[in-house]
């Protein structure tokens, strides 16, 4: 099968969130220098964002492997925060100012192609989330960035984080498609990989500012994905929308 | 606390969607009655129509009972279908014809009000479907009916159908609100009581035409729901959407 006839197949795309649909850390380094300006203190803002982020793949490990019972995002994001604010000068900050940082990834702002590329793919597509982030979460962000999904699945309704089999079969079997019918869409190649071995097309889109400017991009195989865009209005032309 | 009090902390509204935003009667009527002239057929589809869902309460009941292991409604449908389709004259109806037939419950239309209702309701409150309806199908008629939902909630994710308590509080904990945050909305008296029992706010719209002209409306009590409403331009009215 040639690569034009496996993708006129695709009837869904389900989109990872974090970095390839929004960008988490501006937003995040931007709602902790408010917080910190406020309170007269310094820091390394974008620093604090990726410490926050570096934490969120081995507290799902934990989960993974039963050392935490189940807990989403938010929950999972409030105890890596409470482990690295001490080393930001932000140990001082309450129950309420926690709780409302912890929110800011309810409000993350999306790439600047984002809303425009999925309306226009969504004419053609079926457009979901499939995010590890949870449910709630994703609606507020939704609501918030103007993110016009048909519809929004996380991986809390599993029981099962990526890049575990569940959540891309569990997508396919939701919206009543073969995995072969479902597209991935992603900034990161091991999800890719991952949706690959269940038998979901991939389109990696490319997000050079996810960790900054100057970070160094993941490596991947030429002919690795279905699809590499350069971002999501790129994916729509690349898939006829 | 007063009505007006009790009102005030409502954050998401979760709407019932047979009958209460989409008229199944005259879809499923018109769909069978186009199948019917193709094949030189005549019968009275509406009664046909109401045949098919007087199937349906049945049907989920014995998925309650444990007589019939879970099924989507999707599933349900072809069940009842198959069944009823001898009285009316489709006894020869072929497999893709009531493969069609049935997907007819996706693309059923929205009452007159049901899309700019739902439109000023979601600039303020978080808006849901709250149906026995798969998930896939709730998703396909959105597309379809262009219904704005922030997401799509079935009683598929819970393994539950209404009125069982765990679609209300599970709809709850998904949006991450508290019961009497959630506000069910709907057409039908004993989903609204069902979902009061478990602490949720309630607003019965009135849709005299579900069940055909003429039809006698439930009975219920002057102070039973917090809202009743007309329909969906109504009840943003009420709620100062």
């Amino acid at each position: 099968m040639t690569q034009s006839n496996a993708l006129s197949t695709v009837r869904a795309l389900a989109f990872d969130v974090f970095g390839t649909v929004v960008d988490w850390r501006a937003g995040i380094a931007r709602e902790a220098a408010a917080l910190a300006t406020e309170g007269g203190r310094d820091g390394d803002w974008e620093a604090f964002a990726d410490a926050w982020r570096a934490g969120y793949g081995p507290a799902m490990d934990r989960v993974r492997r039963g050392e935490l019972p189940w807990m989403n995002i938010d929950a999972l994001h409030r105890l890596i925060l409470d482990s690295i604010v001490a080393d930001f000068g932000l140990g001082d900050l309450d129950e309420a100012a926690r709780t409302q940082l912890n929110r800011a990834w309810h409000r993350l702002a999306p790439w600047p192609d984002s809303v425009e590329g999925l309306a226009r793919l969504k004419r053609r597509f079926t457009i979901t989330t499939l995010s590890n982030g949870n449910f709630s979460l994703l609606v507020n962000m939704a609501r918030h960035a103007g993110l016009p999904w048909d519809c929004v699945i996380s991986a809390e309704l599993f029981g099962h984080y990526k890049p575990d089999p569940e959540t891309y079969l569990g997508t396919a079997r939701l919206l009543d498609v073969a995995p072969s019918e479902l597209m991935l869409v992603a900034a990161h190649p091991g999800d890719l990989r991952a949706a690959r071995a269940q038998g979901c097309r991939t389109a990696y889109v490319i997000r050079p500012l996810e960790f900054g400017a100057g970070h160094p991009l993941p490596d991947y195989a030429a002919d690795e994905f279905d699809i590499v865009a350069d971002d999501f209005l790129d994916l729509a032309r690349r898939l006829g929308a």
